[in-house]
């Protein structure tokens, strides 16, 4: 098995879900030596011919890709060691059918997804051996099909859904770092997950739910920001329940990490404006689930889930209706 | 003192905000031949010339009111026997210099206002003894100056702030009677507040923080129910910290009560859509002041309290700046 994580072998991957972090990391997988088979829809025809090209304002150079591999099915792609997964978690359920044929005995699934509860979906339908997750900290737009922009040199923290890492963990961080990228393994990946909720949640959801607000006019609005702590707290405790202790200390280093961001518009924001579907349910819908499990008391959250839910819906119905 | 309060006796009126609620209420009273006199702002010359009019659906003949007596400052009023207040709660600043010319010793405050906390006010600054409060369940709107529309046969509850009815409480009831309206003296008018807050913060908050929601489409959204039910849970658990017990079995009666008024729009819908100020503070904001007194968790209610908040506020200064 050690010869298989050998960190010189070229890696067989296979990228599902090809919008912009699915195309930031295989292209730069690929840059990098390895196989890696794209799933595309949309613009299919367009990266065969032409490829990935990612800019970058700090890597250089340009990653330039002129022949991807990319694939209309995953029964074109065939069976991979891994699976990156990087379809909105909105599109999960299409996982099911989209997984198996990308299948060998050892292929490892590792979710790149946002939210919670996409380790859990994956174990439940391919086992859970199979399943490792990974939080990308990085700013990408895809601005057409195999165009990405990249803002800030990209981190990637890997690990184990469950266990302590192991050989596959390490082979995968270095085969990111291999890409010029910093990589770290967590020991504790779920930790890790509901650390990055403390983010998401509060400044994901007020950006839509307070009307369009970017992270500094919630920074700046005193009841907004009782409402960022509030949401905080509810979260530490569901996650503390659950057995990840998480200092509330960590409510202060977000909070001081987002000041700088200026006017950022978190991505749910930028999804909602489209007329995208917003994750609600993985960011918003899985802790309010898990906080009725634990029986700890989330009303904040609660309140901020089920309007979410309904301003998101209304958006993408308003925005088909118009484009009818 | 019961000569005072015989109810043939022809009462002296002060109306201190002379919105729907205090044409219809003030122009009944005088029509019935008590001695009214309005406080106007905008439209007191034409109030002065034209009186009012009070037209209804339901009850006959229309009020014509031609000769209203109106002023444009309580000086020219002067002392009264009874104050009826129905400025906007987000303009109570404003009674603090607007009450004094009005009282006599024995002047009564009746605060006809939405949401908690206004008799408190009322009773901090001019003493609790002169304090009433009336709960208004009539839908009316100022069309024009001295001009209101009326939907239904108004219905009253009046009550002391401080201990149990007395003579002059169902003085105030039989008056209103005497207009044909129906009057009830209420033995606990706190508790009743309560019950109406228990409407106006799901109903009158939803329809606003969920995106310009009408009632028929908050009952059809199973998240959104969950919320109005979680809302008046954390409302009861205040409400009876509080000393104010009301069945469960009334969050059933209040949406029960709600089903008939199909796509009805809250006022505070209404008043949000046209960047008119929204009473955040006297429906939500008081209600999360007094869960944090008696230390009752309202996470539901405090989310919607500063989501309201900004949104009201983001929505007036628009409309501010659209007008300049």
């Amino acid at each position: 098995m050690t010869a298989f994580f050998d960190s010189s072998r070229k890696l067989r991957i296979a990228v599902v879900g090809t919008g912009a972090i699915g195309s930031y990391h295989g292209a730069k997988l690929a840059a990098s030596g390895h196989d890696v088979r794209f799933l595309l829809r949309s613009g299919l025809e367009t990266v065969r011919s032409q490829g990935f090209t990612v800019h970058s304002t700090t890597d250089t150079p340009v990653i330039r890709l002129p022949r991807a591999r990319v694939f209309g099915s995953t029964e074109e792609i065939g069976p991979v060691d891994w699976v990156l997964i990087a379809v909105k978690t909105t599109a999960n359920a299409a996982l099911e059918k989209l997984i198996p044929p990308l299948l060998h005995d050892g292929t490892t699934l590792v979710t790149m997804q946002n939210g919670l509860g996409n380790e859990a979906f994956l174990a439940e339908r391919f086992g859970v051996e199979r399943v490792m997750g990974a939080l990308c900290f990085v700013g990408v737009n895809r601005i057409a099909p195999g165009v990405v922009h990249s803002f800030g040199r990209g981190t990637i923290s890997v690990g184990e859904y469950e266990g302590p890492p192991r050989a596959r963990t390490e082979a995968l961080a270095q085969a990111f770092r291999d890409t010029g990228m910093e990589a770290t393994v967590v020991d504790n990946l779920l930790t890790e997950r509901w650390r990055k909720e403390l983010w998401n949640v509060p400044f994901n959801g007020l950006a839509i739910a307070a009307g369009d607000m970017t992270c500094d006019l919630i920074l700046a609005d005193p009841g907004l920001m009782e409402l960022v702590r509030g949401l905080m707290r509810e979260l530490l405790a569901i996650a503390e329940a659950r057995g990840h202790a998480i200092p509330d200390s960590y409510i202060d280093f977000q909070l001081s990490r987002t000041r700088p961001l200026g006017a950022y518009k978190p991505s749910s924001l930028l999804d909602y404006r489209a007329g995208r579907p917003v994750e609600v349910e993985s960011i918003w819908g899985e802790p309010v689930r898990e906080a009725r499990q634990v029986g700890v008391q989330a009303g904040r959250l609660e309140a901020l889930y089920y309007l979410l839910q309904r301003l998101t819906a209304a958006r993408v119905a308003q925005k088909n209706s118009a484009a009818r």
